[in-house]
């Protein structure tokens, strides 16, 4: 298939491991209206985050093949286990404007917090690799973070049990540390994690503000874009085209769950 | 490598797509005493349940000819998935006494219960296959099956949380519509359930049997190796040995829950 120089009226591409990166897709529609997007969910291959890097990185190269046959202008990587990393090395391979999910959100962390205490909340796999301490210690941010690992949150997500009691107690176990450590805010280091928002702000003060991934990573794409002119010019934006390389089970179920609507336009492809 | 020929005092091999056939494992050890185990853990491939039918065939022949490699007199594929999907097809191609686990628990439950009314536990891919219902039928039980999946109890056993409220308000969850369809005899068609007996019961009436697959796999192959005059003849059992095909997070942890004591012996082999 022969390449295609994207234009300003391209669509933007999001990938991630599974379907978990629709809530990031959702997000980018409210802040980006005039955008088209492809997503991309490597559903044959998840979960990323028990895989070594190689692999991670090899995945993401293919993904990123091809996005850049589909005439993408921006790749947005809506997986925080490829954001660890995969990031640095696609954005040497690539001539696409690329945004991972871990620095928006530490970015954001820092530019908000009025006491400096921070908290992060992942899988295991995230947690387990410090990308987000590591990350604010590269910005010289001066924060205390606390990570903590939630591997029950994405498995009762899936079951559809984010807003029961059950849901409550994990929560309430899980996030009681934060509690005494009085941090002002709170990242959800996963792409699952927005669904059970309502549980998880349930369980912590009121006062602490939730960072999501996909808002944070819309914020610094809509400045990016504006800056350099090039936001899609068209009036009205394409529907979304969704590429999987499996159909899982439950497969219809989680994915509007995740997009809050029916996911149409799904083509199945297998690239590796 | 050369094939030897298996002799009775030769180890029997048992496998799984990770580490919960180490219940299998623990069973066997009390009741075959005498003899000695190979153990195979897929780990690399953890979890087969998502994975088809073709691709779990494969993973299972190449662990088939690892074990025929290493004078193994019995298998026993302590796996529900590669019991369901690959067992027919390995029993074929190999001339080893193989042994499943769904088999031996159906025809346990069929020759225990006393109203016929079956109820089977297991992961969403088990459940969904309808492994045990066609196995109840292929044998002409006359028993009414109920197969409810419980996706949560593999992720909450991981947690270590198997005898928490959270886990015993789950079962509940899952296990409610036993209650009102009166069985007498539940089948834990996973090995990870096991772990998480006590919470089961505590929700069930006492009075309902729980049947494991170690028991019934043990209870058949130990009949198996008496009718065949092919029990170990030596007055101890050799230490187990363990294959696995990568080393997870949590692994020692799992493993030691898993197993009741700490895995030594490990050894990390790339078959596949």
């Amino acid at each position: 298939m022969e390449t295609i120089k994207p234009s300003q009226n391209s669509p933007i591409g999001i990938f991630d491991s599974g379907l978990g990166g629709l809530t990031v897709l959702k997000s980018l529609e409210t802040i980006l209206p005039n955008e088209s997007f492809i997503y991309f969910g490597d559903t044959a291959h998840v979960p990323y985050g028990t895989k070594s890097a190689e692999t991670v990185i090899r995945y993401s190269q293919h993904i990123m093949d091809f996005f850049q046959k589909h005439e993408t202008k921006a790749v947005v990587i809506a997986c925080n286990t490829a954001s660890a990393v995969a990031f640095q090395h696609l954005q040497q391979l690539y001539n696409i404007p690329l945004f991972d999910v871990v620095t928006p959100s530490v970015e954001f962390a820092i530019n908000h917090t009025k006491n400096k205490n921070i908290g992060v909340v992942g899988t295991f796999s995230t947690i387990y690799s410090n990308a987000y301490t590591k990350m604010f210690q590269k910005l010289g941010s001066g924060c205390n973070v606390k990570e903590i690992a939630c591997p029950l949150f994405v498995p009762i997500i899936e079951e559809g049990w984010a807003n029961t009691d059950i849901a409550e107690n994990i929560a309430k176990t899980y996030l009681n540390e934060f509690q005494n450590i009085n941090i002002d805010t709170l990242i959800l280091g996963c792409t699952h994690y927005p669904i059970m928002v309502n549980t998880i702000q349930k369980v912590l003060s009121s006062q602490i503000n939730l960072v999501y991934s996909g808002k944070t990573v819309g914020i610094k794409l809509k400045d990016y874009l504006k800056k350099q002119n090039y936001e899609n010019s068209s009036l009205s934006s394409q529907p979304v085209k969704y590429f999987v390389t499996d159909f899982p089970q439950k497969f219809d179920e989680l994915g509007s769950r995740f997009l809050g609507r029916q996911l149409n336009n799904v083509v199945h492809i297998s690239i590796i």
